[in-house]
């Protein structure tokens, strides 16, 4: 019996993780006075300072592991690469909380909700550093120094993409009107871009060509949107049962993420004003809600939303296509994508 | 007759600083969306987007150049280094001033107070990424990949260091007790490692030899000291006419600088309730301000804290003397330090 997408990344997970981790752990011990404040973050320590076990999904480092294998290389020499992306990730984590005002976190109180704002920022900026002087550790383990600095530059290219695409959805709640296009282009950046450099780097790694590199990039673009996508799409009509989010969660707290920006790209003229006027409110509840989830309904949105997931993971698998790889791993990276634009959580 | 230290920074400032506003723009106008409030910041536009003639001293680009000229360099190549290094200190501007609550910097609203904390933020960190950018220019400019990459390197160890020691700041704030050697230590990571990185990375560039470069950094680390030092006192005795704030204004707002921090170290022990309990007030104003300058006054708080800038400016001195440079480039180094711990603005 062929193991499915889910157990195969799981399986990846418990292969990489370990090892990924060292590397974390190693890169943090050294940044001492913020090193507390950067464990309890990323789930190993609870707020005692005790051992936690918490922690995210690792899909980044995990990709990026992967893709330096698929591509003929030796996963290992990718971990510097791999986990300065997930301190990346982290530090965006820690400033998007901040932001958004967000006071948990995976069940537990945000950074900024046990340090204050002051000193969560401070140890959000100190994660990207430390980032930075993981990844310069490519060159001690065997990469050659242009392959090294080609990666760094990557990772710092991509790293600028996601804060422009912060950006642009900070910009996207004030405005009046935003295209499902510059909607798509805003995510690609904010989401897409990490994912994108994930497997770059890790074929760069492997490889030492721009091009196959490239490849595996555009694979994971793609994968990186079929996964917000489908995110949205839970964020309005995912099961309570696995989400731990109401249905309707993101139409209560007027997110601007893709049913709502569909919504205001068809809702019919003589509707503007109604769903104008309710999306004025601090929160949308009641009949209110009923009322833009039935129009939501009305106007096939949930369908929508699901196609556009499918023809992003599509177009990862035109991607993986394209790759010259074994076709054990093309079959992987495809299931991975159907998996990423139909999971249910 | 000699010109003075002031006026010869003054002179380094005008024949490099053309360039290094040339070298941010071109860095900057590639960040498209966030470019607006980067220029507003860095003080060359106003609110509405028009020029404006502002912008900050430029000291830690032209110490760069300076270095990267008086080691036997074009200054031209360390361009890319100079202007990352003025972008990642105005990056820390934007957020100190989101940290530290200020609502003008130079004289016109600070960015988050325009834009609001989120965008502030992102504009921030989107600066820092810019500043990577930049400095990955310095092998366009002709230095080899190796002495780039231990340059580029030397800037984010010592950024790090920057923001380790922004947290030690905060955490001073909170502590009840800070001793004068736990300050300078702060003080030497918050503002000196950045004016050791520019000096440091000069040199390296013009040399290429890391225990010149050393030797130049250490001369930076104490440049920035002496400099720092200078301003805590201005801050507590400077004339109000050069500094714009009144007499004592950094007692007055509680700031643990280094006045506060020898009078908490010095206080006589019938005294300590006095002060502990003046320090729990929100301000500190009127009877009680006069009676804590009258306290600093007389355990000598004034001329201790000068004694230490200008030992600092001593020490800066000394690194002077051991570098190999021509005399006309020492007596200039040293001028500049004498200049940094005696300066009234």
């Amino acid at each position: 019996m062929e193991a499915n997408a889910e157990q195969q990344i799981a399986e990846l997970a418990r292969r990489f993780l370990p090892d990924v981790e060292g590397c974390l752990r190693e890169a943090i011990a050294e940044s001492d006075d913020l090193a507390p404040m950067m464990r309890y973050h990323l789930g190993w320590e609870n707020l005692e300072g005790a051992p936690a076990s918490g922690g995210g999904k690792a899909l980044r480092p995990v990709l990026c592991l992967a893709a330096c294998e698929m591509s003929g290389g030796d996963w290992r020499d990718a971990l510097p690469a791999a986990a300065g992306l997930e301190l990346v990730h982290n530090f965006s984590l820690v400033h998007d909380d901040i932001q958004d005002g967000d006071e948990t976190r995976r069940g537990t109180p945000t950074l900024w909700r046990v340090h204050g704002v002051p000193a969560a920022l401070t140890a959000g900026n100190a994660m990207r550093v430390v980032a930075d002087r993981t990844a310069d550790g490519l060159s001690a383990r065997g990469t050659a120094p242009e392959v090294a600095r080609g990666t760094i530059a990557e990772l710092t290219r991509r790293y600028l993409e996601m804060i422009e695409g912060q950006y642009l959805d900070l910009s996207f709640e004030a405005a009046e009107h935003v295209s499902v296009s510059d909607y798509l282009d805003m995510i690609g950046r904010k989401t897409g871009a990490l994912i994108e450099s994930a497997m770059h780097m890790g074929a760069l790694v492997a490889t030492g060509d721009p091009a196959t590199a490239r490849g595996f990039g555009e694979c994971g673009m793609r994968l990186g949107l079929a996964f917000q996508v489908r995110d949205d799409y839970l964020g309005v009509w995912g099961d309570p049962a696995f989400t731990g989010k109401a249905v309707g969660a993101d139409i209560r707290r007027k997110k601007k993420s893709l049913p709502a920006v569909y919504l205001f790209d068809s809702v019919p003229d003589d509707e503007r004003s109604w769903l104008e006027e309710t999306y004025r409110a601090e929160e949308i509840e009641g009949e209110r809600l009923d009322g833009v989830m039935a129009m939501l309904e009305r106007l096939g949105g949930g369908p929508y939303v699901q196609r556009i997931a499918e023809e992003q993971a599509q177009l990862a698998v035109v991607a993986v296509d394209a790759l010259d790889i074994a076709e054990e791993s093309k079959q992987l990276l495809g299931a991975v994508a159907e998996f990423f634009a139909t999971r249910d959580r």
